[in-house]
């Protein structure tokens, strides 16, 4: 699933001043229209006059000229909680990526381009809406209101150390001074969700290859190799005090996490959690009721700010933080002396490399999760000529068919289902709206996974029930060259993602294509979909051995369709002619057949024929017992049909591939002469 | 010519605790013994006693408790003029990378794996040698020095921003203060060489595009849309200086740069220079007797920083500096606030994209540079094997053909003549201690360039006069393989060099190999042989079209041989069947043809044959004529020998090629059948 690529793309695109997403206003209704006296509002708007009034009130006794409202928890993580979506409550405006700005008299969004025509639905006129979201657009137009300069307020919460960098250094040159007061927006949201009341929940034993005392130690061990010499470890993101615990939440939809910080130090371990949603067995799991090395101090979560303080006050401690994921709350009580930082913190650089329990876990639930997405495409084929299925239909399908396998927790994200001329948008999910009809006539690519207990998985497929066209097939060969080409290439360890990933798109650049978002982001044991810092992104970690990756090129045709190859792959070591020291090649986990009738092999080299041969027969062999032992002789039937091998004689491109075909005519005739 | 590749591959690999590079003392003759007594030193050493001693006196004033002396001249050069060579005067060492410290007690020289040896043959035993030059060590071993903290001493003018900070960053946790005081070495440097006292010269018109005025207009262009609003621009790389006003100087080997800096500010311009050295014509180009907007002011050389001091001194004042090439003595009188920072200045970023005039002067230089090279390859196929050549005499052979083509100004660099297993060390040139004499049985690597005044050029060819084995077959055309997917490839614009290196080490990747060094630079009209921040290295620049760049990947086997394939290549817009805007690919400006012997054809793809055959008519296009009108007329039968054709059919690798043989051989045996 690629929304985060996206984002980051668009982000990029924002900075640079381009915008690979497009503006497609017919599929969304009509918009409000402020120009006019009474505006329009569409009923889709939500009217925010009393909220704007109550934060100004608030913001008086601050004494800020403006309060900036961005679209982050705590926790920096990549999907919220409907508890902090602040903008959505201030605004009305429901999309993942937006900044707000109130001041005593102005009201202004910013989003970026996949959002326009949404927010235009979601707002009523107290709201501006700006159409370039960046820090440095942001903060230009803080220095243009503000001339003569001021306070400018935030909560430390929900900004990054970066999000205050950048803010700053735009901000300070114009002597708007930024300052850290408590969330304006919480002291005024009445109803605002509660924390969720679910307990937490421990990982199975048979699904765990370390029990949380062997992490601990692990991490610990890290921490005395640093030669910075931290006496403590801040863990901020939620998947980093998840997985050192093996403990799992409900808190966000389609992420299993829970509020939580970690404080890791050579002798103790403080847990900042909800402490009233942690059973007496949890506790007792936890070894909760001493103070020793290998004891974990239950800790209010809300007293976290107030604890690091203490701690940090102490004389010769020096706090590790993962500048990536801790917010800024936390990382200003931690004097610059006292501070050691890193991109990513230990855990998420020792959570990207799998252990064997996890990655065949992982490798297992992904036969199951295909098992899923063939019945989906099983039955498409034959339900969509008859006219009757949707989008929704289609997404509501392989939802089901999902939750039927063994452990499933639902869905890892909302499922992409997407037809025609919606596939070509950046960061589509059908609603009752926009739901279209699945068709022979049109593309249809469906990007979804599951949540389990052994391990989530993400896979887009894109098929064609008619005719496509000789663009379409060119397009999907290419994105499948991409896919292929980034799948089997050798590497040595500690290759970044970001410098192989043009292999994705090179089929494609060739011939002037490319597609706007990222090429593949990491992914885990029962986590987030995106599992981050592992991908092919610039601020990703350099792949070792035991790291899964979704791999994901696309092509995006505006107005007409949209193409997406995505499958989950595992480095693993590579066996090279020379003998090679630590060379690693992808072994794809994700077990579902492409589209024949989309692949025009006459494009392929030899490679990757060879390649996609021995890709369809892993399918045949991990696939065939698990569709056995579920007793789905007819979907054993699809999957056989469609992974037979393809010739390679056909294959290789260019002038080889039609001098060997007229060779070989030329032969057959001779033959048919000679017989 | 990949040494500073090889340098920032050595620092890497430093930071990541490998060598790349390899260690062969046989090479070197005697090190020096300071563990018997008395200490054995051999002839090469440097006595260094009174050195230290009258540095330690110097030392005593300024109340420090070390003084680090980094191998940096005050515009941060990659190559420095003797003048500079601090550490060489006091250690001995002349090796191009290095830092000494020296303190009340001890004197140690960090250098990284290439120089240990010659270290150990230049050093007396009053220097220790320690073997992981980066500044975290350095900084480990001064803390561990100075437990109680301490002053330590440097010369601001010689440390970049970024030495400052990472030593700021390692020491101030520790007590240690870095401590910004005047060069000790300097004083005490009785015998230091002066600024050399030659005039600068211009440019001549013909080889001009813009006249210096028109740079300086461009340049304020860019000021003015910088959002943050600079009033001046600092320039201090000695090429930013040299381009602006198209002047040339002779103050570093192999480098046409003169010492300066420059202050453009919207309506003055200050030059700073050795004013003695700009004559009364040159002073009437530069319009210097006048104060305004399109005039030169000059001011003396040393000013530079009080003369910034005081313009920063004014209100409303915002200085631009590239932060990569600003030595920390300027940047450190500017206020923070006065600051506006980038990577680069907008002249290196501006001077990386070539205009008409630039790109075929460059390519004009190219085609007579050839020349030389192929006369010294013809030479060597009828030299070598009568057994009197060496590679002194084969680098003294090119540079001599490189002097006789028209508008040189000698060679670009030292050239690399290495032969054998020399070929295979990291950084080498052919001394008269380690002269290997040319033979068929081994292959042989010219790494040499020109320096013309229409352009600089740096080429790399690799060949055998015997029968190479079939690993070294293999592993050039791997290297080729490399070298052709770089230039061949399609992609957008403002795609970084970084993101698409890999494809110059992937066909030796698949089978285990790889090389240790950058895969390639910027180059231009008549400046430094790598002209940043051109290249394939994750801090070059974005590519556009008309930038000039090395593509140099290599395979070198320790102790045995070295191969590398380098060639110059610009970008040209590329026409692509959808007609993406804005692509881009490498049109090669290098004009040798390749060894054919070391080309194992079935290795090639198609494409790849196709490129190769493509790249050869360009060469007897572009050198044909030259050759004639040179009145080279068995140069040219070489050159046409050397550039015939590959056959396609052959090509492609795998299972392909040989059934497309099988099919050929069957279609021949069946017509001659029918015949």
């Amino acid at each position: 699933m690629s929304s985060h690529g996206w984002l980051l793309a668009c982000v990029l695109a924002a900075l640079a001043g381009k915008h690979f997403a497009s503006f497609h206003p017919r599929l969304w209704g009509t918009e409000r229209n402020c120009s006019i006296n009474p505006p329009y509002l569409p009923v889709t708007v939500v009217h925010t006059k009393r909220r704007l009034q109550d934060l100004r009130e608030a913001m008086t006794p601050e004494n800020i000229a403006a309060y900036i409202i961005p679209a982050a928890d705590a926790h920096l993580s990549e999907y919220t909680a409907p508890r902090d979506a602040r903008i959505a409550f201030m605004t009305g405006f429901t999309g993942s990526a937006g900044t707000a700005v109130v001041t005593a008299t102005k009201a202004v969004l910013w989003t970026d381009s996949r959002y326009w025509v949404q927010a235009e639905r979601q707002m009523d006129c107290n709201w501006k809406l700006e159409r370039d979201l960046s820090i440095g657009r942001i903060s230009d137009w803080l220095l243009t209101e503000f001339p003569g300069g001021g306070r400018i307020g935030f909560d430390p919460f929900v900004f990054s150390l970066k999000t205050q960098e950048y803010y700053n250094a735009n901000l300070a040159p114009g002597k708007l001074v930024l300052t850290s007061i408590p969330n304006l927006v919480d002291t005024i949201w009445g109803d605002r969700p509660p924390v969720p009341p679910h307990n937490l929940t421990r990982l199975p034993d048979q699904i765990i290859g370390r029990i949380w005392q062997t992490k601990v130690e692990e991490i610990r061990m890290e921490m005395m190799v640093n030669p910075y010499k931290p006496t403590a470890l801040l863990l901020s993101a939620l998947d980093e005090t998840a997985w050192l615990f093996n403990l799992r939440g409900n808190d966000i939809p389609h992420n299993p996490f829970f509020y939580s910080y970690t404080l890791l130090t050579m002798n103790e371990i403080w847990l900042f959690v909800h402490i009233e949603r942690v059973s007496e067995d949890l506790k007792a799991y936890l070894n909760s009721s001493c103070m020793e090395s290998l004891c974990v101090q239950l800790r209010n979560y809300d007293a976290v700010r107030r604890d690091l303080q203490r701690y940090v006050e102490k004389p010769g401690v020096r706090v590790w933080v993962g500048t990536e994921y801790t917010n800024y709350a936390l990382y200003e009580v931690i004097a610059q002396e006292k501070l050691v930082t890193s991109s990513y913190s230990p855990v998420l650089t020792t959570k990207a490399v799998k252990d064997e329990t996890e990655k065949r876990i992982l490798k297992n639930a992904h036969v199951r999760d295909a098992v899923a997405v063939i019945q989906l495409l099983m039955w498409l084929e034959t339900a969509v000529p008859q006219g009757k299925e949707t989008e929704l239909s289609a997404a509501h399908y392989v939802n089901e068919c999902r939750s039927k396998q063994k452990d499933s927790r639902g869905t890892s994200f909302e499922t992409i289902s997407a037809s025609g001329p919606n596939a070509a948008l950046a960061h589509y999910s059908p609603t009752n709206e926009t739901n279209r009809k699945l068709t022979v006539d049109e593309m249809f690519l469906i990007d979804s996974g599951g949540q389990y207990l052994d391990g989530t998985t993400d896979i887009t497929r894109t098929v064609h029930w008619g005719t496509p066209t000789a663009m379409q097939r060119e397009a999907f060969t290419r994105v499948l060259m991409g896919n292929i080409e980034i799948s089997r290439t050798v590497f040595p360890t500690g290759t970044k993602g970001s410098n192989m990933e043009m292999l994705a798109r090179r089929a494609l650049w060739e011939v002037g294509l490319n597609y706007g978002h990222g090429t593949g982001h990491g992914i885990g044991n029962y986590f987030g979909v995106h599992e981050w810092p592992v991908g092919f992104g610039s601020n990703n970690i350099p792949f070792k051995e035991g790291m899964f990756t979704s791999i994901e090129p696309g092509y995006y045709k505006d107005d007409d369709f949209g193409i997406r190859i995505e499958d989950i792959a595992v480095t693993v070591p590579a066996h090279t002619k020379y003998n090679g020291q630590n060379y690693l090649t992808f072994d794809t986990v994700s077990l579902v057949p492409y589209d024949r009738k989309l692949i025009d092999t006459s494009l392929l080299s030899a490679e990757q024929i060879q390649w996609l041969n021995r890709y369809y027969s892993t399918i045949r062999e991990r696939m065939g017992p698990e569709l056995d032992s579920q007793g789905l002789q007819r979907e054993k039937e699809w999957m056989l049909h469609n992974t037979e091998s393809f010739q390679t004689t056909a294959g290789s491109s260019g002038v080889l591939s039609s001098f060997t075909l007229s060779l070989a005519m030329l032969t057959v005739a001779l033959l048919q002469e000679l017989i």
